[in-house]
C-alpha cells in the first residue's frame, strides 16, 4: 500500500471506558514509538466484552479517515488467554486488535484483505502483562506500521481468522425481515435493512413495521410530528427507527437484535 | 482575517455522546481533508437537542482558542429539514453550525461579525445524509475552511440569522434579579449575572438569594465551611452558587432558569 | 532535562468531567501558547474532588508517555484558597498541579525530583479566577514549559510540599496483608499487593482472601471458568481481583480501601 499521508492517523475503538488511565496508555505508548502520529478516538464505551458492538463502531467509522490510517481495536475479553492477535490490510486501510471477530465485519467489507499474526516480540513491550494487551501489544504494533513499519514484519500471513456473522435482512413476500444492529445514543435504532431497499421507489411508499407498531418511513426525522416515530434512510447506509425530538429505543423498547419487517404500501 | 496560526485548530460542540462513532467519524473527515488539523473536543455531552446548553458551552470556549481556530458546533434536531446551515466568522474565530440559535450567543458577544449561509455543495459530502449534518456538511466545511479554504467560497452572505433570546439580568430594587443558566459538572450553578455587578464593593458585601434561601457572596468556595453554600465570582464572568466541597444543584435543587437574586448587604 | 521529543506531549488528568468546556478550555489556553501541543487525556473522571483517584490515574500512566512530556492534574477543592501550587521535575518527566498530594504518588516514585513553586505571575493569565486555575494557572505553565520555557522561571525551589500516605502492604505470617487502592471500568478491584510477592513461586500456589472468600491467583482472567472471581497478577504493577466476564467490584462487594489478605498455599 502506497502512504497516502504524510501525518500519520491511529484510531482506537475500545471498551476501556473512561474512567480509567488506560486510553491515555495506550496514547502514551503511541506517541512514544511515533511521535508524529495523530490519534483519534472512534469510542472507548463500547460496553464491557461486546465484540458485536465493537465491531459495529469500526465498520461505521473506518472508511472516513485518510487513506492509510492505522485503526486499532480492542474489546478482548480472551486477553490474556490464547486467543490471536492480528493485523490486517485492505488497499486503504490497516487493522490491529484481538482474533475474536472484532475486526471482521470491516474486513468482510473490504477486498483483498491480507491478515497477519502478531508474533514478532520485538515489536510489543516486554514484558507483555495478562491483562492489558492494548497497551502491551495493540499500541506498539499499531504505532510501529503507523510510522511506516513493514506490515510483513509483524508475523506470519494467515488464511484463517474469527469471524462474527453480519446478521444479513432476509426477501419475504412482503419486504425484508431486518433487525436492529445497533441502538445510538439518541435512543435511534439502527437495521440491518440497506437504505437501498427502498430504491428506486420513494421513502414513503414503505413502512418498517415493528411487532403490531407500523412506524411510517419518511426522507427525514422532522418529516412527523414531535414525538412520533419514524424510519430514515440512515447515515451508516441502512434504515434507522427514530422519533422525532425523542428516544425510539425508549419509547418504543426496540433492542439489539429487536426483528423488524420492511413492508412495501399499497 | 489575517491568519494567525500555522497549525489549524478546529473545536467541536454537539449532543452526539461519546458511545458511538458520530464524533470520531467528523475528525476522520476533518483530517481527510485537512491533514494538519488540531482537533480539540468542547464537550460531546449536550443533553440531545438542547441548543441552549450548546450554545453555552460554546460561549465559554471560544476565547481561549488561537486566533484563526473554527469552532463546528453541532446540536441539531432539525437535521435533514429546511433548516440552513451557517458558518461566521468574527476578528478572531470562524464558526460553522446549524441556522437554529446555536451560534448566536457566541456571536451577539462580537462585533464585525459576518454569516453566509452553506451552499457551495462542491464543499460537502456526497450525497449528503438526512440524518448527520456533522459529518456530511459540518465537518468538510470546517476543514475546507481550516485548511486556507476561502470564506466567501462557502455561500451568500445573509443578514439574517436564528439567535436565541440571552437572559440578561434585570436591575431591581434590592439589587439585580437574575436565573441559573447552566448546571456544571459539579453542580456549581452559574447565573447570568456577571462578577462585575459586585464591583467595586467587596464581595462579601453581597448575597444571592434563592428563593428564601440566603447565600454569602466569598471570593472563593473554600471561604466557607465544609458543605457550606457559598456565592462566588465565577470564571465564566458570572457569578456562580455552589457548596464547598458538595453539589450546589443538588442539595440547593437548583436548576437552569431558576431565579435567583443578587443583594446588597447592610 | 535535555529535551528527548521534537513535539510537546502535554497530558490532562482532571475531575472536571466531559459535559462541560472546562477541558476543551484548558486545551486552547495550552495550544494559543504551545501550539505545536499534543495534548493527551488520562482521564477526567476522577470523582469530584478525589486527589487519591486522581493520584493513582497518573501514577498509572505517566510512566508510558514520551521523555520529556508535561503531565498536568487538576483535582483542586481548594482552588482559590491559599494552598499551593506547584512543577516538579524528574529525569524524564514534568508535573504541573495544585501542590494537594494529587502528585505525591508520583514523585514518591522517582529520584532526583525538584519541586517548585508557581510563583511567577507573568505566565499565568491575568486575572486569575478564584474558582478555574486549571485554566488560568496551570494550563498556562504546563504550555509555557512544554513549549521549552525554563523551569527555573516558574518560581522558587522547595524542600515541602504535602504528600499522601501510600498504603503500603504488610507482612504477615500468612503472606501478605493489603487493600484495594482503585476499582476500575471494569470492575476489577486494583490492590497494593505488588505483582512481585507472587515470585519465584508460580501464581497458582496463592490466593487471595477477601473475609472468607478465597480467590485463586491465576496467570489471566480466562483461567478460570465464566463468572468465576480470579485473581491476576494486573497491569499496574499490582495483583487485580477480577471475575472472569463479569464486574468483580459489584458481585463480590469490592471498595476502595477493603483489606485483602495474599495467602501462600499449602
Amino acid at each position: 500500500m502506497a502512504r497516502d499521508t504524510r501525518i500519520p492517523v491511529v484510531t482506537l475503538t475500545t471498551d476501556f471506558g473512561l474512567h480509567d488511565s488506560f486510553v491515555g496508555v495506550m496514547k502514551g505508548v503511541i506517541l512514544s514509538r511515533c511521535p508524529s502520529a495523530r490519534i483519534v478516538d472512534i469510542t472507548h464505551l463500547v460496553p464491557a466484552g461486546d465484540v458485536r458492538a465493537g465491531a459495529f463502531a469500526l465498520l461505521t467509522a473506518y472508511r472516513f479517515f485518510p487513506k492509510g490510517s492505522v485503526h486499532v481495536a480492542v474489546v478482548d475479553p480472551g486477553v490474556g488467554s490464547d486467543r490471536r492477535a492480528i493485523v490486517a490490510r485492505c488497499s486503504d486501510a490497516t487493522f490491529v486488535g484481538p482474533d475474536n471477530g472484532l475486526l471482521s465485519w470491516t474486513l468482510r467489507s473490504e477486498k483483498n484483505v491480507v491478515v497477519r499474526r502478531i508474533e514478532n516480540q520485538r515489536l510489543v513491550l516486554s514484558p507483555v502483562s495478562a491483562t492489558f494487551h492494548g497497551r502491551d501489544v495493540f499500541a506498539p504494533v499499531a504505532a510501529y506500521l503507523a510510522n511506516g513499519g513493514r506490515f510483513a514484519e509483524v508475523g506470519p500471513e494467515t488464511a484463517e481468522w474469527i469471524t462474527l456473522p453480519w446478521p444479513e435482512p432476509a426477501r419475504a413476500v412482503y419486504g425484508w425481515l431486518g433487525e436492529v444492529v445497533h441502538v445510538d445514543h439518541f435512543g435511534n435504532a439502527i437495521t440491518n435493512l440497506p437504505n437501498t431497499t427502498l430504491e428506486p421507489a420513494c421513502a414513503s411508499q414503505f413502512a418498517v413495521m415493528y411487532g403490531r407498531r407500523r412506524v411510517p418511513v419518511r426522507s427525514c426525522y422532522t418529516a412527523v410530528p414531535k414525538r412520533k416515530p419514524v424510519a430514515v434512510p440512515g447515515s451508516s447506509g441502512c434504515i434507522e427507527i427514530a422519533v422525532n425530538g425523542g428516544n425510539a429505543a425508549r419509547s418504543l423498547g426496540l433492542k439489539r437484535g429487536a426483528k423488524v419487517k420492511l413492508v412495501a404500501l399499497g
